[in-house]
């Protein structure tokens, strides 16, 4: 038995999140059913985290135990064969024995765009979040730098899964704007259940004056949800980067 | 009642190609719809032209008849409400009584894009071929530079639409490589059917040494679909550029 850590990538759209459930198809489900035909036996996976329905992964990490004989090189290629166009298979390494794709994570950066332009466009639809009202990033950068440290963060998490602590530490927060698109990406050690999307949604906020820059470290203190700003929708947020010691960081780094 | 022209540009993912149909959806008839509700009159459109099911636009034009008196500035708004995120009306201009967005149009781009990678990407894969064989990109634009000029271009045509002559213009026709991503942009005075994916496939088989650059001028002569390469598939392909004279120009080019 031989403990296999792979990089995966897909598009969320489709999929009902990543974790498997009873009625909605998911992408772990369609991964397994690969996993499944391809080392001939049932494969149960561990993911890095949960995806609600509608958010991508650049960087996906999985883990799981198997008595396959397929060389590591082949395995991307054989499983890519057998997934659909939106989940991909990039590399698989074998890992030490006691690798675990969520509790060996070290920190996670997500990403979420917000199509900020007068005019939709088609083509990145499905990727970010319109957002037609002129929405000023130096400001959301300010706020954003506001949420960098070690703090309680149940003022932007939505209650519904249960974790011993709410206090997590965000080790970077930047918004850049490239041309109409504006990019938030957000690092840190865990988030809780929509987190990255609640305090984006704040920082709509503070772009609108609603809420200051300087008021965020007071809103965390009061760790009250019904005082920050609105969580934003899906298909913005994308999960771009996982940290991990060892064979399965270097994987995910390539 | 005026001559209308519109700018749109869609995402073809979903939709049975541009022209209306009696089973499918297409893109004319969401867009009729739309028109029907906001001008408050039945509209049929003129599109430039007919795109395959899953071909994509980022510039596209259609013109109509109309007596509403929606200011032209509120008219893609207005529309926009009434439409899926994958169709949006970018513009809209009062044009000469005697426009047609068919007949009007004096030359066309195209842009096919072949992914070329080892591993696809599920990001780009609705807008992309995937190709993993290793492609001579630079081969591939001396076979391109063949295409140029004033030909019978019956052997890179599928026959199922009818047209006066088979003869046409290419005025430009490159291939770069960005990245994993081959770009070939072709612009001519009109297609045939196929013409542009025909092409595409063509200069496959240049990159695979099946057909050397310089044998395209005498295949085009023998006029023979059978002894040029195969037609790509529809999702790479994207209507990128539209001339016209006057307003409707000034509007496409914007």
């Amino acid at each position: 038995m031989r403990k296999l850590a792979l990089r995966i990538r897909y598009c969320g759209t489709a999929y009902h999140g990543w974790q498997r459930q009873e009625k909605d198809i998911t992408v772990q489900e369609v991964l397994e059913r690969a996993l499944a035909i391809t080392c001939e036996e049932p494969i149960r996976v561990v993911g890095c985290g949960r995806t609600d329905a509608g958010v991508h992964a650049e960087r996906y990490c999985v883990s799981f135990d198997s008595n396959t004989k397929i060389p590591l090189d082949r395995l991307p290629i054989a499983l890519n064969t057998r997934l659909p166009d939106d989940i991909v298979v990039e590399a698989a390494v074998e890992a030490p024995d006691d690798f675990n794709a969520i509790l060996s994570c070290i920190k996670k950066e997500y990403t979420y765009q917000i199509r900020n332009s007068r005019i939709r466009d088609p083509f990145t639809a499905p990727f970010s979040y319109f957002y037609p009202k002129p929405l000023d990033h130096e400001r959301m950068a300010r706020g954003a730098a506001a949420f960098v440290g070690t703090h309680d963060f149940s003022a932007v998490r939505s209650v519904g899964t249960q974790t011993k602590t709410t206090v997590r530490t965000v080790h970077h927060f930047e918004v850049e704007r490239v041309g109409e698109m504006i990019r938030l990406r957000v690092c840190a050690n865990g988030f809780l259940y929509n987190m990255a999307r609640a305090m984006v949604g704040t920082l709509l906020y503070v772009s609108e004056g609603k809420i200051a820059p300087e008021e965020i470290p007071a809103l965390l203190e009061k760790g009250n949800r019904r005082l920050t700003g609105p969580t934003v929708p899906p298909q913005g947020l994308a999960l771009t980067r996982l940290w991990y010691d060892g064979v399965v960081g270097q994987m995910m780094d390539n």
